[in-house]
């Protein structure tokens, strides 16, 4: 059996936004975890509408207050997505690439330092149902071109800070059962059954299971 | 269909310590009505072994981060009962009755002049279980006479701030299907089934439907 406290630090794709359970993908990862024996904490802080940008200015505070060192913590980072965003009526993502990734390395490099880490990107969008405005006045409109890019940056930065990341994209884009699912969410956030086949693929993950097994 | 966005701002009974779903009273809560067709985003903001006074001095940045004002936000506080928990080896408990009602009247007056505010109280212990220790080194004594002298005086609190309380201590300590649930649990958290049960009653609270229907 194993003994952590968790941070998932994320935006409102790791809150669970449009899951009725309210469970989200972090949720439905630790109950997984529990039924092999396993004793999680979960510290779910997805914020809906995050970038990385906004993720820096707080993950440390928030974390520090969740993580005291008398216990064993760890961090999951989940972000990316809302850097990709275009606001309609702007022709400009909320935060450019290089940005982006410069912002991801600060983040990482800082989180290594004091705990284990994961990275998991952002995952593939429905470009049918675009823009995407779940939540009131803002709308912005989503791409898998922006989207694919950012993560295979992601991704070379993680292999260089030699921190694990999950390719969501890569593993969610061609996968037929996604493609469904994400079919009748609002262009960015699936049903549960989403939420579901994340934390499925999470489970699976070579860079989660070193830290269960 | 009610839409808000709601910080659950409590300790590990907020977290769900112990609930091997990992849904705790808010996602129950939430899922609950979302059944009925309101539209929630729940965060929560538990964190395990969280006084009043570590809630007074983060719950405001946590809580800012989460509920700009373009969207209806709402808050809901739970806390106390570690306010009442003695240390293993030490006379005192953590925080004494007139600072955390101090506290509390802190906390309250502030929230209370941003967002619309609720507030829970502490609920029963087992007193056959103690000390706790669930998380490892450190182990506290709870007991059920400083519970319900603490929750009398936050509901009090609460009645002259003009802020609707639930006194869960009232609600659960003479109900026989909490005593046989609380039985089950390590001293102070249940297992699943109080989880389920606090949520039921949260449900029914006429100052929690205020907000719904």
């Amino acid at each position: 059996m194993t003994t952590l406290r968790i941070c998932f630090v994320g935006d409102s794709l790791t809150n669970g936004t449009g899951d009725d359970t309210f469970l989200s993908w972090p949720g439905r990862l630790c109950a997984a975890e529990r039924k092999r024996g396993h004793d999680l904490t979960c510290y779910n802080l997805g914020i809906r509408a995050d970038t990385s940008t906004l993720i820096a200015a707080r993950w440390q505070t928030e974390c520090a207050a969740r993580l005291p060192d008398l216990y064993e913590g760890r961090l999951v980072f989940a972000f990316g997505n809302n850097d990709t965003a275009i606001p309609e009526g702007s022709g400009e993502v909320r935060v450019p690439p290089e940005r982006s990734i410069e912002t991801a390395r600060a983040i990482l490099t800082e989180a290594k330092a004091w705990k284990p880490v994961l990275f998991i990107g952002p995952w593939p969008v429905e470009e049918t149902k675009q823009p995407v405005s779940p939540t009131g006045p803002v709308a912005y409109r989503f791409a898998n071109a922006r989207v694919a890019a950012l993560s295979e940056a992601y991704g070379a930065l993680a292999g260089e800070l030699g921190i694990p990341y999950l390719d969501l994209y890569e593993a969610l884009a061609h996968d037929a059962r996604w493609q469904e699912i994400s079919r009748r969410g609002d262009g960015v956030h699936p049903p549960q059954e989403g939420y579901a086949l994340v934390a499925e693929t999470v489970v699976a993950w070579v860079g989660w299971r070193a830290w269960l097994d």
